[in-house]
């Protein structure tokens, strides 16, 4: 199967375009943007976009922080237009070809598209890719633009698009609006967390980016070295830095799951100078029934963007994915697992990166798909309470056994709003709940308790 | 303030009885047990109960286990008929009691009871004072009357008439009748778990009851170790016996708190035969809204009940529980505390236990006249949504905080559903979620974040 990628300025592209969203960019018309033609079908933001607040004032402003609402507000009103005219015309595009294809018979036409928009992904400046995201990046654009060259200027770049991008597919098919905020972190960095709630379709969404530096702790230091790291400090001190975008997506129907993935990147610099790096990520799914079609497109979409950097990758990634997603106390997977990954520093950075490049870019066109396909799928209140029983036990994965949240929530200074944000809206503890036999509920728990291959 | 006792049969409770619950025990007449005089205002069972079975059975009879919900429920329907001729009745005492009287202005008449309660609780033996529980305890009744002097005897007497007088009270003011299950465990002990869902008062209410024992895991000998306690084994092996009565209620109506207590006892044989032992326990309130006149009821009926025993026991283990029950990354408590002590093994094993008696039975008249008061107050849409946002972070502390919790959890052969049974039924996250300055919402975060004396 091939791969649904952002439909990028080329013939067949518009074709594809044209085909599947000719509905959403007349409306799109209707909408009063006048500088939106057909072309604007772009994975990276086009050339004609309006000055915006942020950006007007230059490249190394960074005016929105934690706790200033009001402000973040305004930017995103004066954002919207942006958002209208860029990037969510890309996901106007995916949603549209998404929403009129069959869902999981891509053609090979897509496939050529994938590989146009790979060839052509890295053209354009930072100043340029920039004015796709929610917000200014965490790094001043000056400082990207000096070591533009640099893996952490490139990880920056890359998760900053992957934010936006699955924001505005998201924002497309729900109709709502994420709030951004950026944050600052006194130690060094900061983030922009985008959360939209209660939506249409969406109980909650979150896309949040992290990018944070510093002097590595010695409870982390220790951490590290425990898994194997020979870390040398100058003085005692490591400067480290850390990077990530991460995201839980839990709608209203329960007929469409709930979705994690979260890439990221960590560098260390020693007494030497010389730097230790590696990435980890991974992108799971977690469905309140089991739907043999949705898993298959799931975990192929991931097996295809695995299988061309290592055929041992999706096979390796997928069983770590069920190890990791693991509830001991209840002896259940939290979902139907995807693939998850940390430590992976080689073959070279360069191929590294290209993996998680391309995992991320596997995100949209994993999930997507899915959204679209049970939209108007409806559900009965035994439905809904089975959704909210297994929100229940996603709360005890993410508050019990969650490495990541763990580790925020013990971390002095940790924004814990973003760290919560995958928890969902609404979830139920049912005493002594326990699936008839031959139920659909039973189903999901025969298969959550047994992982399965689904590819 | 006095405290509101159990109703016992002398003159003077037969009158506060007669004073606050005729209107409920004229109902109770009616209800077709023509078994039931006035004089059944007992907190001990009254010795015209009929059969049930298993107590037809014989003293050694244990035939409940985990997973027979069916024989359960079986069980249940005739121990109806002893709950309402029983320990029901007790309840129906108190809380008739409550509801009539002004809540919290107990007259001298009240202390008087309290007083003669006390003198006649240790009276009638073993079997007769198992009729009143909520199923057979978990030790066998004979094994009980062999060693009735011993204190795990008497303590497992304690948190099962606990476990019982709380359960009455509370499906007395409910309505709903409690599910019991009892269940075993492989290693050695099990336990009553006892829970009501979705009742009209409660939304999910659990009283569990514990009693294990077994050799100490390295694990758990290391920890009591770094506590402080010097165990010597033999050959490695540390018999241990722990039991007790743990509960939490949470209440549907937002102005109604939820409650928790728990009660415990610990002992340790170590090589040459001495037992090692202590207690630990508290109660503490967790309400929606800051009602001052509940706190003060609630901390001043613990304060009572602790300065009977010590001087210093409630300042002390008041902030022992603000220091407990602190959601740490939150910067708030879960809620305005009470009590919380632990490794309590002085002066004697005697006064300790009739500390921790104390604190047991202070736990109804703690909490149901606060249940009378609001349980028929009226609140809005918001008042329930703060009440969940509230429950989200009752949440987060028993999962990543309580140690209880976390114990269970770790620990193989646990019983999830009876440790989980704390979880609230419903519960909900949202995303920077800050009361506006001014409200009742915000008067209540304030105290959270600045624990207050309350008498």
């Amino acid at each position: 199967m091939a791969t649904i990628v952002f439909c990028s300025v080329n013939k067949t592209a518009q074709t594809t375009a044209r085909r599947c969203s000719i509905s959403h960019l007349k409306r799109l018309a209707r909408s009063g943007e006048p500088h939106l033609p057909l072309s604007c079908i772009h994975s990276k933001p086009v050339t004609f976009l309006p000055g915006t607040r942020w950006f007007s004032r230059g490249c190394s402003v960074r005016f929105m922080s934690q706790g200033t609402a009001g402000r973040s507000a305004t930017w995103r009103t004066r954002k919207g237009a942006l958002a209208l005219s860029g990037a969510a015309a890309v996901a106007a595009a995916v949603a549209g070809f998404l929403a009129n294809a069959n869902h999981f018979q891509r053609a090979e036409m897509a496939k050529k598209v994938s590989r146009a928009a790979e060839e052509t992904e890295q053209e354009g400046g930072i100043l340029e890719r920039c004015r796709g995201f929610m917000s200014p990046p965490v790094t001043d654009i000056s400082v990207l633009q000096e070591r533009k060259e640099e893996m952490r200027t490139r990880m920056e770049m890359l998760i900053m698009e992957t934010q936006a991008d699955f924001c505005n597919a998201l924002q497309e098919v729900d109709g709502g609006t994420f709030k951004v905020d950026q944050w600052q972190r006194n130690e060094g960095g900061g983030g922009i967390s985008c959360v939209m709630q209660d939506g249409k379709v969406f109980e909650k969404a979150g896309v949040n980016v992290s990018v944070v530096f510093g002097n590595l702790t010695e409870e982390a230091a220790k951490q590290m070295r425990s898994r194997g790291k020979v870390l040398k400090g100058k003085d005692g001190k490591l400067p480290f830095c850390a990077m990530g975008v991460s995201s839980v997506i839990h709608p209203k129907n329960p007929h469409i799951p709930t979705v994690h993935f979260n890439y990221r990147y960590f560098e260390i610099e020693e007494e030497d100078g010389t730097k230790q790096w590696w990435f980890g990520g991974g992108t799971d799914l977690t469905p309140v029934y089991v739907n043999k079609e949705d898993a298959f497109h799931f975990h192929n979409t991931l097996r295809e963007a695995c299988d061309k950097h290592h055929p041992q990758y999706y096979p390796d990634f997928k069983k770590w994915c069920d190890r990791y997603f693991y509830i001991r106390h209840r002896g259940e997977t939290r979902g139907i697992g995807g693939i998850f990954f940390d430590d992976l520093d080689s073959p070279s950075q360069e191929e590294a990166f290209n993996f998680v490049k391309s995992c991320a870019r596997t995100v949209v066109p994993c999930y997507l798909p899915i959204v679209s396909k049970h939209l108007n799928e409806s559900f009965t209140d035994e439905d809904k309470d089975w959704q909210q029983v297994r929100r229940g036990r996603y709360v005890e994965f993410n508050l019990v056994y969650d490495r990541g949240v763990k580790f925020g929530l013990a971390t002095p200074g940790s924004r814990i709003e973003s760290i919560l944000m995958s928890l969902p809206l609404t979830a139920r503890w049912e005493y002594m709940h326990e699936p008839a036999k031959g139920t659909l509920e039973a189903e999901m728990l025969e298969v959550l308790r047994n992982p399965k291959e689904w590819v």
